[in-house]
């Protein structure tokens, strides 16, 4: 075995889930050593309100300066009985190596590492590298934002790439230049201090229906957000970027199938596509009012909330999104409270940059096939911190180990080793080409 | 202690707690003897599905019938911390009776069997009696319809009287003439078979989404209810009905202060009364879907229902409301399924019946002052039952020995000694004047 899959492996042995907090000090540790190790520059763990970043700057007096961000923690194993083999046992079968974290993402970090490495060993590394480990990406990343702001000058960087890509079904390397934005809120209406008999009912207003009737004014029966002002800050796809659409993949059934829901608004492939990755969207999560145990009561609830997600697309603004939505709300006399759960602005790296430029050149080398290439992905990713609180102008998520068939957050979770050595290669590709535009 | 008060005084100290079991079978015998001893007529324990029904006769020959209609159960004691004396002690204090049940409505019961006593050593009875005793009054009266149906025959009778009513703030007997009934439903929509991440919000319908758009399309931000046809069949209230209405006396800052509730929609005094007693209504007792925990998490809901009643007024049919319903909901679209939970029908009685002018007279010449007349309750009883399942035209509540002070439901149940010889002396002077009218 090679050094590369050797360090590898021992990392995949290391629990590190960040939910329960096993391993993770541990595998900070180790991880900080390794790139000690394997890079000869000094690595730091970063103390946080919760799990610690490891950092560490390979600085070799280039131009340009690239964020290489990552996550050493994983999800939980639940449920355990249906693994083959224990999670943290690394065990390799058909020449794929069976872990939790191989796929997200253990083994794309320690596959950039190694392609730092090699070019340094060949002193081919013309950027600059700032490498960013966070421990808490499975929890929602929930002091990322604070330790970007407290260190905004060390992290002053021209590009980021971020983690969360990979091989689609037919092993072509995805690249993806953006994420969506969220705003996520709570209204709460409580008009009373307890429930009431129902037979109340002509005198007092109900807050379950007026939560009802203010939701349906939010959204239409078609997914269109009411409020006003809510598109105009949408930036158009450039013809490019359409182009991008159309080319993107997938299989409508298939994917029919694993949602499972028979209220489907789309069936044709570039709407699909189209919505998933450019519609914003006003989502209910959940809505809780009086009673709702089994049978009947009769009462009038004094109480009732709902959960909301907005998610936002380039250039919507989450805090100009909630100020639109408090007018609103005003217009519809909602006489309740507004709880907020999160702001986080949405990406759209333009196709152009030379960060995407050079990971789509290197792609092909590496894969030799064309790359599915996203505008934006349809979820959200911290990817908006580094760009709005850092002004980097251009990220990516793009070079995974991990592909299709990996079983990311479920059990059995694995890479191919061959996909291992070719996110190497690719890093290796797409560094030297980036360094030299 | 005389006869009257120490067999009220044994039958309290008898638990019958209905939700529990507690004493129902020996709380029924004893009524069953109690019957046996007082008017020596056969009594019968009569089986249900759930607590029996206690059942006499007494047939004097006369040519009119009246059921009297009392429940020996009785509510939970909860929170047993709070009463002053143990809740089957039957405590006298100060010229009260403390018990669970002494209002609600053990009081009563037994204060008409010895009106009928008295007037049967007298030789003075001169109408026929059924009486009917439930145990389940308090637990939603749910297997009255099933031997109501089964014993129509026997159950033939020219009028009813329920128990319910009592004595108002100011010490004024109340005469209910009827009920509001009943429609209760659940609304159940379910997409698919799993929550889904909350990115894939585009490409779905969201099922808490959709059931609040038809909650807001049921009813109006008034409280007006949307459905069409759903007015169509209500009876005017008479001129005298009207009359009533304006006479009922509340305390409106009492009330409001009671239910807490910071949205009322009336401040009239007028207007109070008649939206309490003659508006039907829609009313939201629950809703639920999704995640409604603590934060946020970030899904798409694939289930959401809600429970609704609608309370209806003379002469709404339950039956004909659901079906209005039904079709409401085809036109806006609902794509789920619909639960039921109970159909009542409505009654109000004509203050003109005999049972309703025989119950005005007795009441001024016992409580000489003018009785509080309801057209009909802001609540539901099993009245409509035998108005309507057994053809029973007049039906009232009425007599009661309970009041405004005396805790019904809660700790420290109590009636004043007083009230208690009053409802018997009410009961007698009401059967004289009924039978000669």
């Amino acid at each position: 075995m090679d050094e590369q899959l050797h360090t590898l492996i021992e990392f995949l042995k290391k629990p590190s889930v960040s939910a329960t907090s096993e391993g993770i000090e541990e595998t900070a540790n180790y991880l900080k050593e390794t790139i000690e190790k394997l890079l000869g520059v000094k690595a730091y763990i970063e103390k946080t309100k919760g799990h610690p970043i490891v950092y560490a700057e390979v600085n070799v007096r280039a131009k340009k300066t690239l964020i290489i961000y990552n996550h050493y923690d994983v999800q939980p194993v639940d449920p355990i009985n249906e693994w083959k083999y224990p999670p943290f046992s690394a065990v390799i079968e058909n020449e794929r190596i069976y872990a939790r974290g191989a796929s997200d993402n253990k083994g794309t970090l320690i596959a950039r590492l190694f392609a730092i490495k090699h070019l340094l060993d060949k002193k081919e590394l013309n950027v600059n590298i700032k490498l960013l480990y966070e421990g808490e990406e499975e929890i929602g990343s929930i002091n990322l934002e604070d330790y970007i702001e407290k260190n905004s000058n060390k992290l002053k960087a021209d590009a980021i790439i971020m983690e969360g890509a990979g091989l689609d079904v037919k092993g072509r390397p995805q690249i993806v230049l953006g994420v969506k934005g969220l705003l996520y809120i709570e209204l709460v209406l409580d008009y009373g201090i307890k429930d009431l008999h129902s037979s109340n009912a002509p005198l007092v207003r109900n807050p379950c229906i007026d939560l009802a009737r203010i939701i349906s004014t939010l959204v239409d029966q078609d997914g269109k957000v009411l409020i006003e002002g809510f598109y105009d800050d949408i930036r158009q796809l450039t013809n490019e970027e359409k182009e991008l659409l159309k080319m993107y993949d997938i299989n409508v059934e298939e994917l029919k199938k694993a949602l499972g829901f028979n209220e489907f608004r789309y069936n044709d492939k570039d709407k699909i596509v189209e919505a998933l990755l450019t519609y914003p969207t006003c989502n209910v999560v959940g809505f809780e009012c009086g009673y709702t145990g089994k049978g009947s009561k009769t009462i009038v609830p004094h109480k009732a909330f709902a959960k909301l997600d907005f998610r936002l697309v380039p250039d919507q603004n989450p805090y100009k999104i909630f100020e639109l939505l408090k007018i609103h709300l005003q217009k519809v006399n909602f006489k309740g409270s507004i709880i907020t759960h999160g702001f986080e602005y949405p990406v759209r790296t333009s196709a152009n940059s030379p960060v995407v430029k050079a990971m789509i050149e290197s792609a092909k080398i590496v894969y030799t096939t064309e790359p599915q290439i996203l505008p934006n992905a349809a979820g959200t990713q911290p990817m908006g911190l580094f760009v709005y609180k850092l002004g980097i102008k251009d990220a990516v998520s793009a070079i995974g180990a991990g592909g299709y068939y990996s079983n990311a957050h479920a059990p059995n979770e694995n890479i191919k080793i061959e996909d291992y050595y070719k996110a190497i290669r690719h890093t290796e590709e797409f560094l030297k080409i980036y360094s030299n535009m």
